[in-house]
C-alpha cells in the first residue's frame, strides 16, 4: 500500500500492531480518525495516555485498579475468605459478570506452559502463598479454563499450597443449552466422571 | 459489562467509538494494550498525536499530506492536464495501487446524496472549478463508484464545468474474472450498451 503521508503511514503501521487489526482495517481506522472533525482523536489518545500514565495493578490481587488496591478487595461486603484463582482480568470480569461470586479474586496472569516458556516463577503464584500464609484463607477456587496447561497449574498449585486450605475447582461438563451429541468425548466423559447427585444439586 | 478501572472503562469506550470496534474487541485490544510492557502504547499514542497535529490536506487535491502540497501534485513527472476526480483518500490510494494512472488527483471528499443531508457545497467541488479556470487541464476522468449518488456528482459536476474540459468516467462492466451469470443486471445492461471495439481495446 502506498500512503501519501509518512504521518498516516506510521499511524497505520502503529494500530496494525494491535492483535487481529490487519493492513486494511487499520487503515479505515485511522482514516476514520483523521476525517473526524471532533473530540475522537484527542479522547482517545487521552485515554491512552491516562491507561498508560495512571493504570494500577492490585497489589493483592493483581487486576487492574485505579488505586492501589482495586474495589473488590476492599469492599467489605465480600468474603476474603474465598479466593477465586484465575488466568486473566478478562475472567475476573465474566465471572463479575455472572453475579454468582461474593468472594475475592487472584489474577495469575497465565499457566503454566513449558511449550511457550512460561514457568511458575513467571505467574503470581508466590503472592498467592503469601496470602494464604497471612490471611485467613477458607478456600481456593481454581476457575482456570479447562486444558492440559490450566490442569498443570492447578496441580503445581495444590502441591505448593498441601493442606493449609481446601481446594476446588469450577464444574467441567456439558455447557446449558449445549446437546450432547456435539459435546468433545473428554467433556462427555468428564461430565459422566463428575456427576452430580440429583437431589443434591436440586438444594445448592 | 463491569470495569475494575475508571480509566480501563474510559480506554475501552474511546477505542469502541471507532467502526467496526464493538465492546468486546475493544476490550480485547485495550488489555492487551494494557499488558504490553513494550513500546506498543507510546508508539500508539505518539503517531495518533502526530495524526492530530501534524497531518495536513493538501491545498490542492485535498489528499492527506505532510506538507501544504502533497507528493502527488509536486511530482513534475506526472500530468498536470489530467485530473482524476474521487471521492475519498482511499480511492487514490486504490488507483495509486494499480500504477496504470500518471495525472494528478482531485478529491471531493464525498458524493451529493440529499439522503443524507450532502450538498455541492459540502464537497471540494469549488476548488475544482477554480483548479479548471486556472490551470490547463485537458481532461477530468471521474473515478466515483457507480452509484445513484455518484452519478448525481457526476452530472452536477459536468453541468457546471459545461465544455471547458473533456469528462471521461472509467469505465463500468463485468469486473475481471466474473462470471456472466453472476453479474447484475444493470451492470451487465450497462457492459453491453457501452461496448467497446475489440481491436480499439486491443491497441490500448
Amino acid at each position: 500500500m502506498k500512503y501519501s503521508s509518512k504521518t498516516l503511514e506510521k499511524a497505520v503501521e502503529a494500530m496494525s500492531a494491535l492483535p487481529s487489526i490487519g493492513q486494511k482495517s487499520a487503515l479505515r481506522l485511522i482514516l476514520h480518525l483523521a476525517d473526524n472533525k471532533g473530540e475522537k482523536k484527542q479522547r482517545l489518545i487521552d485515554s491512552l495516555i491516562a491507561l498508560k500514565d495512571q493504570l494500577k495493578v492490585c497489589k493483592n490481587c493483581h487486576n487492574y485498579s485505579d488505586t492501589d488496591v482495586c474495589d473488590i478487595c476492599l469492599d467489605p461486603v465480600r468474603n476474603k475468605k474465598l479466593i477465586c484463582v484465575v488466568d486473566s482480568v478478562k475472567d475476573v470480569m465474566a465471572i463479575e459478570n455472572t453475579q454468582q461470586f461474593s468472594g475475592v479474586y487472584h489474577i495469575l496472569g497465565g499457566v503454566i506452559s513449558p511449550l511457550e516458556g512460561v514457568g511458575p516463577e513467571d505467574l503470581n503464584i508466590d503472592t498467592l502463598v503469601s496470602r494464604i500464609n497471612q490471611e485467613d484463607v477458607d478456600e481456593l477456587i481454581m476457575a482456570i479454563s479447562p486444558s492440559i496447561e490450566g490442569d498443570t497449574t492447578i496441580y503445581y498449585i495444590s502441591k505448593l499450597i498441601q493442606d493449609k486450605v481446601k481446594i476446588t475447582t469450577i464444574a467441567r461438563g456439558v455447557s446449558f443449552g449445549g446437546e450432547l451429541e456435539y459435546a468433545d468425548e473428554l467433556t462427555l466423559g468428564r461430565s459422566i466422571h463428575s456427576r452430580t447427585n440429583y437431589n443434591k444439586e436440586m438444594s445448592l
